[in-house]
């Protein structure tokens, strides 16, 4: 019976690091769409959302299932009830991904982010893809570690948001308040991408409570993720 | 064991329409904050948000502890994981809240606001705070029938996020892009502390399956709110 319960708390965890790869994947791919000004990549960042809703649902809805029929406690109470936490936490980064897809969709065929913040905006994207990847690992229970770098890479994201209003408050911005707009959601969206990701890595830390993960195997083939201890 | 089961149900519910009410006061302040350039008001709701952090952190506990106490199924399970989720959304409607104190603060004795959008950021304002309102109503159990007011509430909210962005893109708006940049946010600050009330709003409106909860006393003299149903 807890075997069957780890096995089933193990596909969920499973099902978190799916949705994590998805908005990562979701959030470089609104990236390239918003600065190489490309609808068919916007589009396809739109259009892909439903796939983040569907392992949403379907991950609240084994959660669900679990609490009602293991009645877990203790440890693995905690552990759905975070798991559902989290859930919330990568639907809406998908949903961030959606906006700057938007962004980009909206302002075609002309760009959305002037040459001045190119790079910023690159590096945002860059980082905000990097941190979900971290963040996937360490749900994946691959290094528990990484959540150290994943910190220090949301201070360079903060870093580059307050870079990204400088630039937009500088003398010798020429472009006008509609690409200042623009750019101020945009950057948002990167920020608070990062910040609902290292909100995740932060609650698996704190399931695992400071121990390392074990990337082991478990009995049904699957890799063990971090839920699955 | 029941009876306490649904007392304790109902003291969370009580919890979910203390946060509302703070987080309405919150935002009433920080918009009368904004608008009246008022500092001592703006550190007020700035310091206050520690009360909705403590009443989040009270109702995860009480949750939590139904949760593992008394293991609840079907309609009870669905109901505490709900509350939780509602914790979650008042939580950053305090926040948010919070965003529009820091923004008066920054720009404080000068008024973040310009006389051009100073209608709409206050009708803004009002309809947030009657939309947590009516949010705080709805979990009380009074009319689920607000609910349905709460979503013309929020096509208002939605129509002046719009005109927001049409003052500041207008021909004759003359006050450049800092100004821009802090009224892109704000608004974003207002629309999404609608948007997360009406989730609560809908979450609720979910639970009761359509019933209309009803206001009765519960046995030890507290009103029965609509968890305690």
């Amino acid at each position: 019976m807890r075997e069957t319960f780890h096995d089933e708390l193990n596909q969920l965890g499973e099902s978190l690091v799916e949705m994590t790869g998805l908005v990562s994947v979701a959030m470089q791919q609104a990236t390239s769409a918003l600065l190489d000004v490309d609808l068919t990549l916007a589009e396809r960042v739109i259009s892909d959302d439903e796939k983040v809703d569907a392992v949403r649902d379907e991950s609240e809805r084994k959660a669900f299932d679990l609490l009602a029929r293991q009645q877990p406690v203790a440890r693995d109470l905690r552990t759905i009830v975070t798991t559902l936490r989290m859930v919330a936490d990568l639907e809406r980064m998908g949903d961030l991904a959606l906006h700057v897809a938007k962004v980009a969709r909206m302002r075609y065929p002309a760009a959305a982010v002037p040459a001045e913040v190119q790079d910023t905006i690159r590096e945002m994207g860059d980082i905000a893809v990097r941190i979900a990847d971290k963040t996937r690992d360490v749900l994946a229970g691959k290094d528990a570690e990484l959540a150290e770098q994943i910190e220090t890479d949301d201070d360079r994201m903060d870093l580059l948001h307050r870079r990204l209003f400088a630039i937009l408050l500088a003398d010798d911005w020429a472009q006008g308040v509609e690409p200042a707009i623009d750019i101020t959601l945009i950057g948002r969206y990167y920020e608070r991408f990062a910040d609902h990701s290292v909100s995740v890595a932060r609650q698996v830390i704190y399931l695992v409570t400071g121990e390392m993960p074990q990337p082991a195997t478990a009995g049904n083939g699957r890799p063990e993720t971090a839920l699955g201890l």
